[in-house]
């Protein structure tokens, strides 16, 4: 298999760190790496026991890359992943900034792995409650087809970055120790507190992060007539999040064809026995890649509508793990033109669609 | 006003204590206090700053009392409160006992304060997650009817007693400690942690907690037929429960109309400005008897669908408040028989309705 040239933007963030992690656990392969991150240039980390340094972002940062994993805010990763693509190398962006572009897919591996080919220079990754829904309700749509989703979720402070799970470490601290408690990443305290506010707010109401939750939602599975409402809350846990869902359907689902689907279904660990108090918890299901499901209920309140409750790591799946996986399907295409053509000529190929695609 | 011989049964226990501040604070006319229970007997209380002793229960605890507060778990009201009953005094049962007796008003003061009459010895105070979704939902569903309501909890430790708040505290110690974390009250770990089973599972996949809003809820509403679906959440909160909630509704309740009708409700707080990052959180509604509600926004998945999130404290309107106002409900009643009759014999007459209708 061909070894790729991969570029890591954002390496000693929460999810930076956490993809080098999974490319080195799932032994993707490598000719080249390199690590850009201005907050920490100059820092030393270990890769496959090769010591790396994180450099800062220049010009040619991005040349002779074939993959660039962008892990940084989406203000940062609109300037730098046209650059990164420009300089001939596939971009798979974790932040939001091109999720909703007509040009650019947005992949669940489980779910819309082909989606991956339609890419002109940027794949994006979806947001983290959405990877873990999607996870969990893809098998169910497939066999029911999903008509209406109501969600709740309870996000662990791991979504807000490395600074989150900090305030939340240190807040702790402080409250044993009787000190008073500061906040800057949360607008609130977050120890014993919830706080139903995740990104900004949009006129109607909703959150972005809730309207993340339909948009993608629809993209991702085809079906931009699916109707989706989501709460979205930060509640106090590190760094799984949760979700309580209801989902109508066009077809009847029981509660056993459910959880015989989910079973079967690649990413979904089945936790779901009430008589042995067995469900999906956050602490359960930090460092793993499943999203566990559980809960799954016929809804008392409404004919061919199910309710379920599945939790997954969010800085892996909901990020990291999505997007080395992304990565992977990426492979074979880079194997091909391998063969075919030299890597600035695919480059400007790749630039010169995006170019176009960016005029419309 | 007569001056009420109050007991309060469970004076040791969370909710006991909140009941003694609470009746203080509301300046409830008490002639005689008597305090009772059996784990703290012959603990001191100071109440209207008088010394009180906690007092074993026995065969004559309740004789010459107007009202019982009870504030102990099912098994020892279902045995204690008839008791009271044929003692002669009014019960106000905070526990599950017999909230769906037939003969036993379930009564937020707020939204069906005339049922208290319907008395036959016991009121019931409903269970927390419901008097406080519903103090948020009576006046929507007064206005414009509600078909359905899908809620998700964010229920605090203080659901579980003394203990559960108890049990959050040492774990936050043993964390910042290095110890291990250990767990009694919970069946698992809560600090970093949800756990989405509260009390235990019915056949049909919903807890008895999720059922209790649907059965009680019905009740309280004199609504028979209204849908109701819910997922219970305990959350590392220490005593406020949230609620996410879909309502959809027979008339189309607008946003401003929704706020309209809530800031003129009794018991409600709007908070509800998403500009000022303004909504509910579980830390503001602390050692408060208001409901505050927030996040209202036209469901963007359906018509004639609205979503809200509201946050109450759990021990005060959710337990200790609400029954201290259904008490004070009584008062009229307690007036009126001190005028015409002898206690004893408004005694026997309420025992007697109460055997009838134990025999239906």
């Amino acid at each position: 298999m061909k070894k790729v040239n991969l570029c890591l933007l954002g390496a000693s963030g929460a999810v930076g760190q956490e993809m080098l992690k999974v490319l080195e656990e799932r032994k993707f392969p490598i000719n080249e790496l390199r690590l850009l991150g201005n907050r920490e240039a100059g820092k030393k980390v270990v890769f496959n026991k090769k010591e790396y340094t994180i450099e800062k972002v220049t010009k040619d940062s991005f040349n002779n890359m074939d993959i660039t994993l962008v892990a940084v805010g989406a203000d940062l990763s609109k300037k730098l992943s046209p650059e990164a693509v420009k300089a001939g190398s596939i971009v798979v962006d974790n932040s939001s900034a091109f999720r909703m572009d007509k040009n650019v897919p947005l992949v669940v591996p489980e779910v819309n792995p082909d989606d991956v080919k339609l890419h002109k220079g940027i794949i994006s990754n979806p947001n983290c409650s959405t990877i873990i829904a999607l996870v969990a309700l893809a098998p169910l749509h497939k066999f029911g087809k999903i008509k209406r989703i109501i969600a709740s979720t309870y996000q662990a402070v791991s979504g807000a970055g490395k600074e989150g799970m900090e305030e939340l470490e240190q807040q702790i601290k402080d409250y044993v120790a009787g000190n008073k408690l500061k906040n800057s990443t949360f607008k609130y305290q977050i120890l014993h507190n919830l706080i139903p506010q995740i990104d900004s707010f949009d006129k109607n109401g909703y959150t972005k992060e809730e309207l993340k939750m339909t948009n993608e939602g629809r993209k991702i599975l085809h079906a931009p007539d699916m109707q989706i409402s989501c709460t979205c809350v930060r509640v106090p846990v590190i760094r799984s999040h949760s979700e309580a869902i209801t989902i109508e359907t066009e077809k009847k689902i029981t509660v056993k064809k459910a959880r015989d689907l989910l079973s079967k279904a690649k990413g979904v660990k089945v936790v779901d026995d009430p008589e042995k108090f067995r469900y999906p918890m956050p602490l359960d299901t930090s460092d793993q890649d499943d999203i566990f499901v559980g809960r799954i209920r016929e809804d008392i309140s409404a004919k061919n509508s199910l309710v379920l409750w599945c939790a997954g790591d969010q800085i892996r799946k909901g990020a990291a793990t999505n997007a080395v996986q992304i990565a992977e399907l990426l492979l074979p295409e880079l194997e091909k033109k391998g063969e075919e053509a030299p890597a600035k000529k695919t480059a400007a190929k790749r630039t010169c669609v995006r170019k176009k695609a960016a005029k419309k």
